[in-house]
């Protein structure tokens, strides 16, 4: 599958990536430069001076414009050239796209569809967010040189932590387990619980639950078509599983926000929400570091699952029945992207031309 | 020649490379990851789990069998899927393709044709292996990032010995002499003998043989598709050539193995035999380095072809009357190739399904 | 456009390149070797062996001819074999292209085009070159990895220096004068005079000329296909432009020969002439450093642009008033490529027979 669903608030940099130099960028293939405006708003352009399709990147940021660093264009956040020095009349088609920008949750997301479908409702949400007795740990980046749909695939994919986090987040007790799936109209879930066991090795490092018997519950959601919500609760055995029981419980939402570079790899951006350990420095940099060893071996596996698909048109030869939720996603994903094929036959307004961006 | 010759033992490992550890190489164009079975025996499968395409090369061997890193299956020797974590049944296409195997001369040979023609007795023999009063200097392993093609003609060609090789084993005496080439059913040979001369600076490093006048005949056999063997013989000047004879000189069997590992590149395994400085580490030593050196020699120029052969797409544009035996082993080559292919239009087994391998 | 012109005296190599051993670089997508024949003139050979495609720059330089280190056949100036080890008769094929050469400048040139039409009248010209009271600054050269368009743009492009050069040659001052272009049957210029003016920050480093008024002049010559000249002038304001007068001035007359390598990479040679400073190493150390950065500072540009064109398919997207002189050299080189292929369809005589070379 090698297309894109593009009417969507994706991931495009952390905001501290965004300061007083332009920031370069792909996104679902498009060069894109992000800079901030006189008023401190990020823009988005697509990264080539129309003049000589030099990237803007190399230029300067020059009140809220942004300065082509080969002859001086400048072009403000709405991709309009405002200035060509020696040059009094700017001709109509000096100008770049301009892509509908939200910063939010530290991050800067960029809107990759037709610029007036851009809603700030259809923003993703992140629970708990900056709220008291949460900790969120933020600027979580990896280079994922694979599809984005291997990336799905492995997070709706509770069965393989046993095997390739065995000396991370995986837990031997869990491998058993059958896990239910469940669908909404924009997300998939996948969850199972572990009743009456032990606390799992993970478990006992980020915190001291001694070897009481707990019920262990994971919900794998995936928010089509690029947001991953891990939630781990632990609580003591045969803890009622209301929403305020399973707050007191230890409590994670591990985020994932997947934004393709190309059809060959894909930005991995992730936030990690936690009620345990809150404001302990020292257990937040432990668990960022498991948290990023985690990845990294994912992100080995994806880089060769893209090698083996590249070599052999292939995605798979057999499926297993813990295909289920990551099966159920693709197809949802494909289905939205056909129907957003078929909707873009329309007219469509691809440039943004007010450089107006929506307010958090 | 875009083409292989598949019903061929051709040499894949060293028998140390595969060890507790799944060993990953590719061969005529194929990903294979060799381990061994529980019994000790070398296992070859397709390197790629049947459910997400992972290469088992990243997983670990246990029992002896294969288990993948990503969700944990399992596959024996055969290739078959014998355990998939949290599923009871396995379904029939969970398996990956199996190739027969057969451990001799410190190496792991595959067979990479049609299973149920795998013989045994199509085995290559290396001569004087394991004898007393001969020496075997095993292990030699070169990357050639070229087409086996020029290998082969490199092998066959003595001629460029006295010039690539002037610092090395090159002898200028050499350069002038006729080579005589004859044929058999299943090799090439070409041969000449430089008499009543004077040892190469190569001898003299190796034995002490002074300044003796001497015969000395070089035969360079290549045994189609893939094995090339290089006697060298120095004698008394004079000596009746007996076969008895011939041993009491200095005589050595250099043996290389050419395995495709893709159509731009080779695995050039080697292994040296010989008579003389017996039991004796440092000559071994010397001559391992001094083998080395020419083959690297040879490995500058395939690799300069290869790219001027992929510019151009051309092999030669004058052919010279060294070149008799290489053109001849080519086309012996390209014929056994043609009859391969046309045999394949038949019905045949790809898959081996028994998981046995041939006993050595 | 993916044609280079090809009857032309190109840059090589400088003269110090092509000593004892043999030189390769590729010209116009021809790989070339360049070596020196007994008389110590430079020749230029397409850089293979007829025999196996060897680059005939892996061997050695023998008494004026280039022998081939595979199997040591021999070639003259004229690229035809001259001699085959063990082996009488020298095939008719067994020959390499040979082109015409000129060492002039310090550079060995070549003419990439029909060998007969070769006319050391057509060599490039360099002003003042070994003339009483200038200085040359030699053997400038960097590999430029664009087309040699991008090049020819932004050596006709004054407009450029003010941005990507701001902190070396730039002058803020320059930025908004018009720019006057004229054209001959074999240049382009474009030049402007910047009146009673205060030296450049470069002007300074270079001569002391304090704060008095300047009348500063630039011109910029492209000579078709490869030739850029730069002459900058500065005079104290008011001063009669009389050529008497002008060289009385600082003086400076900037030369770049570009060799297109392939369509994506440039060689660039550069050669400085001046009347300032002459003899003053230190100066001349100071003045090879900016301008080399300024060239490196080019370089990225282009770099960049070549990615964008391979990307879009694209050169630019909009022209500017700035974009004059460029678009007039390149519509001139145009047509020059297409008359040349026109008169190519004729018969020609692609190899250079007698190795002569021109005398300088």
């Amino acid at each position: 599958m090698s297309r894109f669903f593009r009417n969507h608030w994706y991931a495009a940099a952390w905001s501290r990536e965004v300061g007083d130099q332009p920031f370069a960028r792909r996104l679902l293939g498009e060069p894109l430069v992000l800079f901030r405006q006189a008023d401190g708003s990020p823009a988005a352009l697509t990264d080539r001076c129309p003049h000589r399709l030099v990237p803007l990147s190399m230029g300067s940021c020059v009140q809220g414009r942004i300065r082509c660093t080969y002859h001086g264009m400048e072009f403000d956040g709405a991709g309009r050239c405002v200035h060509i020095p020696a040059q009094s009349a700017i001709p109509p088609r000096a100008r770049t796209r301009s892509f509908p920008t939200i910063e939010r949750y530290g991050l800067v997301w960029v809107w990759m569809g037709a610029a007036e479908q851009a809603d700030p409702v259809r923003m993703p949400c992140v629970e708990k967010y900056g709220e008291a007795g949460w900790d969120v740990m933020e600027g979580g980046y990896q280079h994922h040189p694979s599809n984005y749909l291997n990336l799905i695939e492995n997070l709706m994919d509770p069965a393989h932590t046993t095997f390739l986090h065995a000396n991370t987040i995986g837990n031997p007790l869990a491998s058993d387990r059958p896990v239910t799936t469940e669908r909404a109209d924009d997300y998939i879930v996948a969850y199972r619980w572990l009743e009456d066991t032990r606390p799992s090795p993970h478990d006992r490092n980020r915190l001291d639950v001694g070897d009481i018997a707990v019920d262990r519950g994971q919900y794998f959601y995936f928010y089509l078509p690029a947001m991953s919500r891990v939630e781990t609760i632990v609580v003591a055995a045969g803890t009622e599983r209301t929403e305020a029981n399973l707050c007191k419980g230890m409590r994670t939402y591990s985020y994932k926000f997947l934004t393709p570079e190309s059809e060959t790899a894909t930005h991995f951006f992730w936030l990690h929400v936690r009620n345990y350990q809150v404001g302990d420095p020292e257990a937040a940099a432990r668990l960022r570091a498991a948290l990023e060893q985690t990845y990294t071996e994912d992100l080995a596996i994806e880089i060769a699952m893209q090698r083996s698909q590249e070599e052999t048109g292939l995605r798979q030869q057999v499926a297993l029945e813990i295909d289920r939720a990551p099966i159920m996603a693709l197809r949802m994903l494909d289905r939205m992207i056909e129907a957003e094929a078929a909707s873009m036959s329309g007219p469509t307004t691809p440039h943004h031309e007010d450089g107006k961006h929506a307010s958090t």
